[in-house]
C-alpha cells in the first residue's frame, strides 16, 4: 500500500515541477543577497561564506556582543539562525520551539511557535535532543521536529500552514536535521542509525506538504530510486538491486544509512547531494557484506529523486564512520567539485557531475584504520579504503577490544559543517582529533530500542592532549594548509568571510576569528555555553553582524547534556570529554556580535 | 524538647562570641576593599555601592560584555555573584548549584557544588525556585538551599564542611534567601508566608553549624526573643507577650512573618536588621488583630538575638504587603539611619539606634490604600497607616472583589534591593507601578499546602502603561528626586558607583546605566534573559567589571518561569505580566561587562 502511494506521489510531484519554479527563483535570488542568511548554509552550495566584509582581520579585535537572547531551552544547540530582512528565525533543541525576532525593534519577539511533542521521543535520540535549524521558502518557515513532524509555519505570523508526520519515533525514527528548500520542494532526512531504522530522504511539496518522492538508503531499486542502468558508482552502472545484494537476508530492512546531515544543490545539474550513515548496528560481524548504500554520497535528481550516482566511502563499516557529513560544492579550475570530510578521516573531492573520485586524503594525521583509499582505477579495490587489519573490529571479532583506532566513532569530523571561501579556495574544517577502543558485541533488534552492540572509550591520540584541530584544507590537492590545535573537538560549524576571516566556536564556549590565509587567531570571546552551533553573518541597517548559538551538547557534550557520568556512556563520549565540565555548563543562548558604533 | 535545645545552644553561642571575632574582622576588612564583593550587598550596610570608578558617566557608553557564563539552570535568577580575589562565586535557582569560577584563568570552573534535593520542594516555593545568593566567611561559602539546608562549603575546594537542616519543606518551610555572615555566625531566614509557616531567623555558629539562637516572628516572648521591658516599639516597651496578644486563639502558630529578605548590620550597635512578612493567609477576615510581629522591622542583638526594637509597618495586613524588603543603613547628618522601601508603598526612615520613626512617605504616587502614616506622636494611631476604607479588603469582607488597590500585592517594590550612594545621599530604588483587584476567601490550613485565600488580578495604574519606575529617593525628606519609567516592574537590584552611575536591570533583559544625579539613561545592553538579579562590581587585574545574572522569573515572571497561562495564576502576576513573553524567554546567564581594552 505504501509503495502504491509513493509511486502515485512521485507522479504528482513531477506534474508540479514547472508550476513551482517561482519558489526556487525567489530563494535562489535571496541567497545571493549577502545581507540575508536565507538557508542553513547561506547558499545552495553549502559554503557558509559571506560576502560581507565590514568585519576584517584588522578590526575584528574590536568585535563585541551587540545583543543576546536566551532560547529558554537547555542542551545542545546545533544549527544557525536565518535572517530575512527584518526578521531572524531559529529553532531550539527539543521541544523545538521556533522564534521569530524583530531586528527592526531591538529583537523583540515577533512570534514563537511551541510544538507539543511526546517527550518519549527524547530517549530515542541517540546523541542529544538537537535540532539543526529551520529553512525558508514560499513565505513559510519549515521546522523538522524531533518526532519527525515537518511543519510549515507562516513566516509572518508563525501560524501552522500545514504539517506532516514523516516517520515513527516508536520505530526509532527521529528528526534532528534542518529541512532544505529547493525549487518547489522541502527535503528532510531521518535519524535513527543506532535504532535499526532504514533511512530515507523525503521530498514534500512546498505548497501543501504532500509527498513528492522518497528515496531510501537501502532496499530494492524501487525504494532507493536507483536505476540499475543509469545510476553509476565510480563511473559504472550499479546494476540491479545493488543494495540488497550486499546484505545477508533481509538485514537491509534494518540497515540504517541515516540521513540526518545536510543537503546541497546544484541548480545547473538539477541534483541534490547528501550522505547516508552507518549500516545500523555497530557490530559489523553480524551484518556481512558491503551494506550498500550505507556510508554513501548520493546525487539525486531534485524533481524525481532518481539517483544519478552514488559513492560508498566505507563499505561494511566497522567503526560507526557514519557518512552523513555535508557535501560542499565548489567550482574550481573549470570543474564542478564536491568536497566531503567524512567521519572516516578522509577528505574526498569528487566530480559532482558524475561522481568521479578525484581526491581522497586523510585530513587528520592521526587516522590509522586505513592506509589510504585505493586510487588505482585498474585495481579491484578501486575507490575503497585499504583497511589495516589490526584496527578491523570485524577481523578481530566481537567481544574483542580493538584498541587505538583513529579516528574515534565520532569521526575526524562529525556533522559540524565546514566552510569554503571562493576567494582563498580553501575549506575551513572543524575537526576531531580523537581515537578509541571499540568492542563490538552481538545485539538483537527490537523496534524502537537501541541497536548498537559496541562498547567504546575515547581519548586523544597517544602522546597528545588536543582533541581537536581547526584546519584549512586544499580540496584539489588533498592537503592541510594550516592547523590550529584546540583542547577539545571543534564541534561548531565554520563561517568564511569575503574579508579574509574565518569564524568558529569551541566546546568551551569561545567564538574565535582566525586569519583565513594563516590560521592566526585574531579574536575570541567566551559565550555563555559550549558552542556546537554554526556561525552565520547578516547585515542590518548598514551594519554587519555575526551570530552564534551557544548550548553545549551533541555527541561530544552528551555527558553534560544528559547528565551522564559513566565513562563508556554516550558511546564513549562521556569519558572522552569529561574535562569539558571544567569549562562550561548547559545553556541555550544566541549571541550577536558587531563592531562598536564608534 | 526543642526549646531546651534552643536555650542550650544560645548558651554555647554566647561563649563563642569573643573567640570568633576574627571572622568578623576579616570580613569587615574585606568588605572595605572595593576590588572584591564579599557579601550579597557589598557591605554590611546593604548599600550596594562600589568605590570603583573606572566606569564613568562619560565612558559608560562604551561598556561591553567581557565574558559570559551559562549557569546551566533556567527560571528566575535572583542574587548576585561574590568576588573574592581571583574567584567568583554564585548560586543558581533550584537545584541551587554553586559555581566557583577562576578569574585568573579566563573564568574556568574551579569547582561546582551540586546539592541533591528532593524536587518535591518546588511546588512549595510560592514565587519561583529562586535563590538569592551565597555568602562568605571564615574560609567558607554558605549556601541556603531550597529545602532549608544551610551548607558550609570550603571556599577553595567546594567540599562540604558542615550542613544543617533549618526547616521542613513538608510544613511549607523553604529556603530562598542569601545567608549573612556577621561576626562568628551565619544567619538565615525562612520562606513560606503562603503556607502558614511561623517564621524565624536562625543564627548558626560559623565553625560547626551549631545553632546559636533562633528568633521567631510570632509567639511567646521566649520564642520571639523579645524582652517585654527592654524591647521597644516607637520608643515604648512592648510589654509581655506582645505578639500572641494580637492574634485570635493560637493562630500565631501559623502566623507567617516570613524572613526571606536581606539582613544588614551595624557593628557599633551590634544589631542586625531585617523585615518580617505577611501574617500568612491573605484573607484578613479570618485572622483578626494586629498580627504582631508580622510586617515588622526587627533590630536584634547579633550575639543573643534579643530584640532591641520593633516597628510594625502594616498592622493586620489586608493586601499581602509582605514586609521583608531590605533595611539600608546610612549615616546622614550625624544620625544613624535605617531606610526601608516597604511593599506597602511607603518609604520609611528610622533612627536605627532606637527605632524612632523619622520619615514615612509614599515612594510611588499610585499608592492609595492608605492616605498616610500617622506621624503625630500624640495620636492613638501614631506610626500606623491610615487605611482608606474602600481599599480595605477586610472591611469589604471576604468574597468581595476589592478593586483598584495600589500597590498590588507584589508591592511598590518587592525583594529587589535598592542601592544608596553616600556621595549623592540618594537611594536608587527599583519599583513596581502596579495595582490590583483582590478578593479574599476563607481557606483552611493544612500543613505543607498553600494557605493563601485570595484571588488577584494585577495591572498598571488606570490610564498608565508603565508597570515600573526606577527612582532616586531622598530618605531624609521622603521625596522622589527623579523617576525613570519602565514598561515592566524593575525587578533587579541596583548598584550605585563612586563615579556617579547607577546600574539596574529590566524584566525585558536590559542592563542599564543611568546618571546618579539626573536619572538620564546613558547606556543599555540586552542580556540573554529578563533580569531579576542584582548588579555588582569588582576589579580584577586593574580593570573594573560589572556583573549581572539574567534569568527571568520570580513573582513577576512566574508565568514564564513555571509555564502558567491563566491570568489569575501566580497570584495575579501571570495576567499582569503577560506581555513579558514578547521580549524574553527563560534563561540563566552571567554577563560580565567592562570597558574595551583599547
Amino acid at each position: 500500500m505504501r509503495k502504491l502511494l509513493l509511486l502515485s506521489c512521485v507522479g504528482v510531484g513531477a506534474l508540479l515541477v514547472n508550476g513551482a519554479a517561482s519558489a526556487n527563483e525567489e530563494l535562489a535570488k535571496m541567497s545571493k543577497n549577502p545581507k540575508d542568511w536565507v538557508m542553513p548554509a547561506g547558499n545552495y552550495y553549502g559554503q557558509r561564506f559571506t560576502e560581507l566584509k565590514q568585519i576584517t582581520p584588522s578590526n575584528v579585535k574590536s568585535l563585541v556582543p551587540a545583543w543576546t537572547f536566551s532560547t529558554g531551552v537547555l542542551r545542545g544547540h546545533e544549527g544557525a539562525p536565518l535572517v530575512i530582512g527584518d526578521t531572524m528565525y531559529f529553532s531550539t533543541p527539543f521541544p523545538n520551539n521556533v522564534y521569530a525576532l524583530d531586528l527592526a525593534h531591538d529583537a523583540k519577539i515577533k512570534w514563537v511557535y511551541k510544538p507539543t511533542q511526546d517527550p518519549s521521543v527524547i530517549p530515542v535520540m541517540c546523541c542529544d535532543t538537537v535540532n539543526r535549524g529551520v529553512s525558508y521558502g514560499d513565505g513559510k518557515i519549515f521546522l523538522h521536529q524531533a518526532d519527525t513532524t515537518l511543519v510549515a509555519l507562516d513566516a509572518d505570523s508563525g501560524k501552522v500552514v500545514w504539517s506532516v508526520k514523516d516517520g515513527d519515533p516508536s520505530k526509532g525514527q527521529t528528526g534532528t536535521s534542518a529541512p532544505f528548500v529547493i525549487k518547489d520542494k522541502v527535503f528532510i532526512g531521518v535519524s535513527g542509525g543506532e535504532f535499526g531504522v532504514r533511512a530515507w530522504v523525503s521530498a514534500y511539496n512546498l505548497k501543501d506538504g504532500s509527498l513528492a518522492w522518497r528515496g531510501y538508503s537501502e532496499g530494492p531499486d524501487s525504494d532507493t530510486l536507483i536505476d540499475p542502468q543509469n545510476t553509476t558508482a565510480l563511473g559504472k552502472p550499479v546494476g540491479e538491486d545493488s543494495s540488497i545484494k550486499t546484505w545477508e537476508g533481509d538485514q537491509w530492512k534494518i540497515g540504517g544509512g541515516a540521513t540526518w546531515g545536510w543537503i546541497t544543490y546544484d541548480a545547473d545539474l538539477n541534483l541534490i547531494y547528501y550522505g547516508s550513515g552507518n549500516p545500523s548496528t555497530w557490530n559489523p560481524h553480524q551484518r556481512p557484506g558491503d551494506n550498500k548504500w550505507s556510508m554513501t554520497i548520493w546525487a539525486r535528481d531534485v524533481d524525481t529523486g532518481k539517483a544519478k550516482w552514488v559513492y560508498q566511502m566505507t563499505p561494511h563499516d566497522e567503526w560507526d564512520y557514519d557518512g552523513i557529513n555535508e557535501m560542499i560544492l565548489s567550482d574550481q579550475g573549470g570543474k564542478k567539485l564536491l568536497t566531503h570530510f567524512d567521519r572516516n578521516g578522509f577528505g574526498y573531492t569528487l566530480d559532482r557531475t558524475n561522481g568521479d573520485l578525484l581526491v581522497a586524503e586523510k585530513y587528520d594525521p592521526a587516522v590509522n584504520w586505513a592506509t589510504k583509499v585505493d586510487m588505482d582505477k585498474s585495481s579491484p579495490t578501486y575507490g575503497r579504503p585499504l583497511v589495516v587489519a589490526k584496527y578491523s573490529t570485524d577481523q578481530n571479532g566481537p567481544d574483542v577490544n580493538t584498541q587505538g583506532v583513529c579516528p574515534a566513532a565520532l569521526g575526524s569530523k562529525d556533522e559540524q559543517p565546514a566552510a569554503y571561501s571562493p576567494l582563498t579556495k580553501l575549506f575551513y574544517v572543524p575537526t576531531n582529533h580523537v581515537c578509541m577502543d571499540y568492542e563490538p558485541f552481538r545485539v538483537s533488534y527490537t523496534a524502537g530500542q537501541p541497536y548498537v552492540g559496541a562498547t567504546l572509550s575515547m581519548y586523544p591520540p597517544p602522546g597528545e592532549t588536543n582533541m581537536g584541530n581547526f584546519i584549512a584544507w586544499n580540496g584539489t590537492k588533498g592537503k592541510i594548509v594550516w592547523s590550529d590545535p584546540e583542547q577539545f573537538s571543534v564541534w561548531s560549524g565554520a563561517l568564511a568571510t569575503a574579508s579574509g576571516l574565518v569564524f568558529y566556536g569551541t566546546l568551551e564556549g569561545y567564538l574565535k576569528a582566525v586569519d583565513a590565509k594563516s590560521g592566526k587567531e585574531l579574536w575570541k570571546f567566551k559565550t555563555p555555553s559550549g558552542i556546537i552551533g554554526n556561525v552565520m553573518a547578516y547585515e542590518h541597517d548598514g551594519k554587519e553582524y555575526v551570530a552564534i548559538l551557544s548550548g553545549v551538547g551533541g555527541w561530544a557534550g552528551i555527558g553534560l547534556a544528559a547528565g551522564l557520568t559513566k565513562p563508556t556512556d554516550g558511546l564513549g563520549a562521556v569519558g572522552g570529554y569529561a574535562a569539558l565540565s571544567n569549562y562550561t555548563a548547559l545553556g541555550g543562548q544566541l549571541t550577536v556580535f558587531a563592531l562598536p558604533s564608534e
